[in-house]
């Protein structure tokens, strides 16, 4: 089947009507729905399943071993996600797969199909989840307490579906057996369309992390607390806001965004008692931590003019990633002399980079929109990734 | 029973474990369970109980009949408030009038309990709707349209609570029957802490109203995109909290809040696509509207220059109240003269006072905390105020 076809099968999975595109969070019904559905379809194209220690989903070509060929994403969403963003990559694994069985080809390494558990972190806050947990990268019981905006652990989750929590954390020998990991994925900028290309390759993933800042002042009575009676902690997360975009406009290239806001209670008529707001800042090289620094000192002096406090929690951290520069030159010869491109996105690839060879492939994103529901990719481009990717498994596997 | 033993009935329902305090929204769960509650408590002092086309429920004592004595108020909370903003009027209601009995008074005129529904907006966003439908203030088919964060409608509500949303409106006859309405509340400030007195009567309320700013912009990656290619409408939103404080201290007395904001899709790796934000303004006299529309100038510009676009929609709106002289006139006799306290805060009372003699009790906050967990009245304070209403309704009816 084509990518496409593929993509057609689970476009009704998760589809959110509240803010449009798809909501798919780690191990909540859609994404289960997802899972099942690849397994489904990769025991049809007679490749063995495995789930593993951390809740990745691995389907094997051949059995499977050291030295092995992995591609693969992952199926989760951000809230209200695009169609591409993740499942394009799986689904392009297995269109490969299934034009290289159809062409004849046997391949000599183990080949394999992964689907990362988790890689939005968003439900559980941390992105690249189940890589980092099959890498050691995130500890264990960290991973295991992180809890979704119900109070659910990472543990509990993962244990309704059937992953048990206790043998969760580095995966050695699973990630022994990785040769190559190559991820496909939709661009999520507007390098393509600038370059006229239908595909890329990856050449390096920008440093970036997520904060948490917690501001708490005294709930009260919107109508009869007088302003001067008032530590409304809204007043220095305004502030904040306002000052991430002021201060990472000074850094050259830095990408610092708040897109996560809750007040608690939240009612209309009351001054909130808390703020918690969330900030994914991104700056290439070493300046991520300077930065985010800054807008501490900002939340801190803001959180102290309105009589409130501030807490700043560090939730995830990954520093500049340059891609394999042997797996670059080739992905580079056998597609053609395709561009290279930076990103400013995190993946699981950018996790396994700093264990294993690993590159990427970026299909053409025609309005440069991802996490949205606007997010989108041509048919046409889509089959030009999976022909892509298909040819560098040949080339690799052979 | 004493006012703070029914208290204690109903302390174990509508617990809200994450915000702390009381969830208790029109016809929700907790809500219902008050209601029944209610109603029990009531047909044990052998009242006749009617819940009528509006979803407001009335005891009455004696015959329900024209130029009766009504007391009452709602049993709903905002998200997280306390244990008496509302309960205390009703079980006061119900305490005054079993001291009453136990007494060997009999009225002379109809006397009723009444609990108004949806008083807070917590779930439908506009205050008062129960005593707004009942005098016809908020247009039924307007009313029965408003939805919750879930989409669910006040009509649909409603009628899973026995009540005809064909029927909601303007309730003339019930109307017609109310000779004086007095509504028991606790203090939501700290007059009474500087006044040292257990009970005040309500002099005014300040105008005020409730606004919704919708700020929308282009949803994105927020590693990928790049600052200057944004439209972000978290900016412009957090622009607008700063202006809202920044305006209002220009005014004096002035009240303007925003305690609820909600980023969609709320991603933390997400540029929001759209913010809505809900401004509570107050401002005694004439000020609110122009308060509220330097505001919306500030959200506009500050929309613009991140090429974002805003909409602002009034949700409600009350002018300023001042409460009927003759019954504040009796009140101060009766109670030894108690002082008058002006409030910040909106109630059904204040709704009722445009159309029948309405008044207010208000019993000691000691920490001044109102729609918060620590919102508090001491026991002996809430027996001074059931026994104060208990005065008053007997010099009212006999």
């Amino acid at each position: 089947m084509t990518a496409s076809g593929f993509l057609a099968e689970i476009a009704g999975v998760g589809r959110d009507p509240k803010r449009g595109g798809y909501s798919r969070h780690a191990f909540d019904a859609p994404e289960h729905d997802l899972r099942e559905w690849f397994v489904e379809r990769a025991l049809g194209l007679g490749l063995d399943v495995e789930t593993d220690r951390n809740g990745n989903i691995w389907a094997w070509w051949g059995p499977p071993g050291r030295n092995a060929v992995v591609t693969g994403s992952h199926l989760d969403s951000v809230p209200g996600g695009g169609a591409f963003d993740g499942p394009l990559g799986v689904v392009s694994g297995l269109s490969a797969v299934e034009a290289l069985q159809t062409n004849g080809f046997r391949p000599r390494r183990p080949l394999a199909v992964v689907v990362f558990a988790e890689e939005e972190g968003g439900r559980f806050g941390v992105p690249c989840l189940g890589s980092r947990l099959l890498t050691g990268t995130i500890d264990a019981d960290k991973a295991r307490g992180l809890r979704d905006a119900d109070g659910v652990t990472f543990a509990e989750a993962a244990g309704k579906a059937g992953v048990d929590p206790a043998r969760m954390g580095r995966d050695t020998e699973r990630l022994d057996r990785i040769g190559q990991f190559l991820e496909l994925h939709v661009e999520q900028g507007r390098g393509l369309i600038d370059l006229g290309a239908p595909v890329a390759v990856g050449s390096t993933v920008i440093a970036h992390g997520r904060w948490r800042f917690s501001f708490a002042g005294q709930g009260n009575h919107a109508g009869a607390t007088l302003l001067a009676d008032r530590a409304d902690p809204m007043l220095p997360a305004a502030a904040t806001v306002t000052a991430v975009r002021r201060l990472a406009a000074q850094v050259p290239d830095a990408r610092a965004t708040v897109g996560r806001l809750v007040p608690t209670p939240g009612g209309t008529n009351v001054i909130a008692s808390t703020v918690d707001l969330w900030l994914d800042a991104r700056v290439p090289g070493q300046g991520t931590p300077g930065l985010v620094a800054e807008i501490s000192r900002a939340a801190s002096e803001a959180a102290q003019e309105e009589g409130c406090r501030v807490e700043v929690t560090r939730e995830s951290y990954s520093g500049d990633v340059v891609f394999d520069d042997a797996l670059r030159r080739d992905l580079g010869g056998w597609l053609g002399g395709p561009p290279e491109l930076p990103t400013g996105a995190g993946h699981d690839a950018a996790i396994l980079a700093g264990f294993v060879p690993a590159g990427m492939l970026y299909v053409r994103n025609p309005t440069g929109i991802s996490h949205s529901p606007e997010e989108f990719a041509e048919a046409g481009d889509v089959e030009a990734g999976a022909a892509a990717l298909a040819t560098v498994l040949e080339r690799l596997a052979r």
